[in-house]
């Protein structure tokens, strides 16, 4: 494949999709060249989409797509960064044409949305596999980090965490929905919305961020890791979706399993952040224009470790064998 | 192995190596934050190597770190960039100690020469493949690119090309040879050595430049079409190395689809670059106090296509079947 390599990449992701004025040389080059304005820090993230660790054997290669590029985002959303560019390396067991125009076709339409042109790649025969790198742009010293939180401010969520995790278990177990309700967690797993205007309202408010794919409580974890700090999670006042509450009521005997999803299950991209006490107007004020929805769900305190507990003070336990319950 | 991919990262990577004072955030947040100076252009390359398809199953993981990062380096090269940063994603089907001790020993050795900064990584689980991202800057509007070859510019080489095919060779056959000899194949093989000092000097002087990675007539092409121009290649005057005319000698009944390696063999990582034909002096200056040699071979003419003929004027072909003779 080494040979037409640039002739893959080019014919399915350079026609179309946004010509950035900041793109000095594009793909075909031995590398691209890219202008970052003065003032401004680059945000770098990368992230590799593994097939049949990352995504079911045979999902819809557009989904593929997408969501390789998706969770990237999510990455600079977190930062509060302002996706510019993205690299694409594609591994690919052979130049399989349906696949890729279907994978370009997610990525592409992603890439559109958010203004970010794809300024190389590579292309290799093996296994499939997805690796991509973004870049963003965020005024100098003004980037959301995970370290800022101190004792007293809220910890807040966007969304409804929950449903990519509940999503997956549909596709995996044999509980009980409908196709509606199917589709709508599936999309929620294979078609998630990085935040990344949720993000760019956050610089200036958000005293730390991180988006969650590997659960609430592990990535608010990260967050109290690298502030050095603790935190309390009010359980019960984690949002659910409609559709989330659909899929505990129709399956009331894996309600206590499927239930901890919000907390523990990973790939939603929501943002998971921290505010001072007095900035919850500067919080309201950020987010309300935005679609996602956003939800106090804790405190910071000063004593390390995160401690969930309900509304009426009982510790939350995760369920033990968690996974038994979604035969 | 999600939770623990930071993990692997800081255990194998995070310590030692250059701490550069451009970077605002390293390995660790959704992202890392790096500053570029203004009047810079950023310089970005990706690269894929697979187990198998790229380098030998069982090849030494210290060989295979420093390769990932070396055909990376040589990509800033052949762009005349000043390297800075590199991300890593590597996906593995195990958390395999020894074998990330010695890849890390490769990465990381080669890093440290170049004074990169390991900035941010994802570690995931699936068959062995490392993808490979590096930055690095160029004064803006000095870039070597693949389109600036012009009819009457002299084509150069530098080094010795074919070598590290014929090292590949050896490993894939029964060719006659030494263990000195097959050595110093198979470590031009293993051990590329990025022509970055190279580049760098050759900035306001080529006119065109590309990576060797294809082979020579390959990666010729590619300056030709980019440039929209032809060229003639004296097939007689591409430099051979000490070892590659060892191998030539012990092996009289390979000799010509061996010495077609010089032309056509992928992975030496040598430059092949242009210039105006009275620039001749100043390549020399450029180059003369670096250790990698550097040699005419041919010039650019406006007729499109290669044209390579040996000194005598007859057309030379490669040979027909030429992998048969490496039985």
């Amino acid at each position: 494949m080494a040979l037409s390599e640039f002739d893959i990449i080019r014919r399915y992701f350079a026609r179309g999709g946004p010509a950035r004025t900041d793109v000095a040389l594009g793909i075909g080059d031995d590398a691209a060249l890219v202008r970052v304005p003065p003032g401004a820090e680059l945000a770098v993230a990368v992230d590799t989409q593994v097939d049949g660790v990352h995504f079911p054997r045979d999902t819809d290669p557009e989904a593929v797509g997408y969501k390789a590029l998706a969770v990237n985002l999510s990455d600079l959303a977190a930062m509060g960064a302002e996706p510019a560019w993205a690299t694409l390396a594609l591994t690919l067991p052979a130049a399989d044409e349906a696949w890729l125009a279907g994978f370009a076709r997610g990525f592409s339409g992603l890439a559109d949305q958010y203004g970010v042109e794809l300024v190389g790649g590579d292309t290799t025969r093996g296994p499939l596999a997805v690796t991509v790198s973004v870049y963003g742009l965020v005024p100098a010293g003004t980037a959301l980090r995970r370290a800022g939180a101190r004792p007293g401010d809220a910890v807040y969520v966007t969304g409804t965490p929950g449903d990519a995790a509940a999503g997956l278990r549909l596709l995996q177990s044999s509980l009980r929905s409908d196709a509606g309700l199917r589709a709508r967690l599936v999309e929620r797993l294979e078609r998630p919305r990085p935040r990344v205007a949720e993000g760019l309202a956050l610089r200036g408010v958000a005293s730390a961020a991180i988006d969650i794919s590997d659960g609430l409580t592990a990535d608010l974890g990260h967050i109290l890791e690298a502030s050095g700090v603790g935190a309390t999670l009010w359980v019960d006042r984690v949002p659910l979706s409609h559709a989330f509450r659909e899929l505990l009521a129709a399956n009331p005997d894996a309600r206590s399993a499927l239930g901890a999803l919000a907390l523990t299950g990973g790939d939603d991209y929501e943002l998971c952040f921290t505010a001072p006490a007095d900035r919850a107007d500067a919080v309201s004020r950020a987010l309300q224009p935005r679609d996602s929805g956003f939800t106090a769900v804790g405190v910071i305190d000063s004593e390390p470790g995160l401690r969930c507990v309900h509304d009426d003070g009982r510790p939350w336990q995760p369920p033990a064998h968690g996974y038994r319950h979604f035969g």
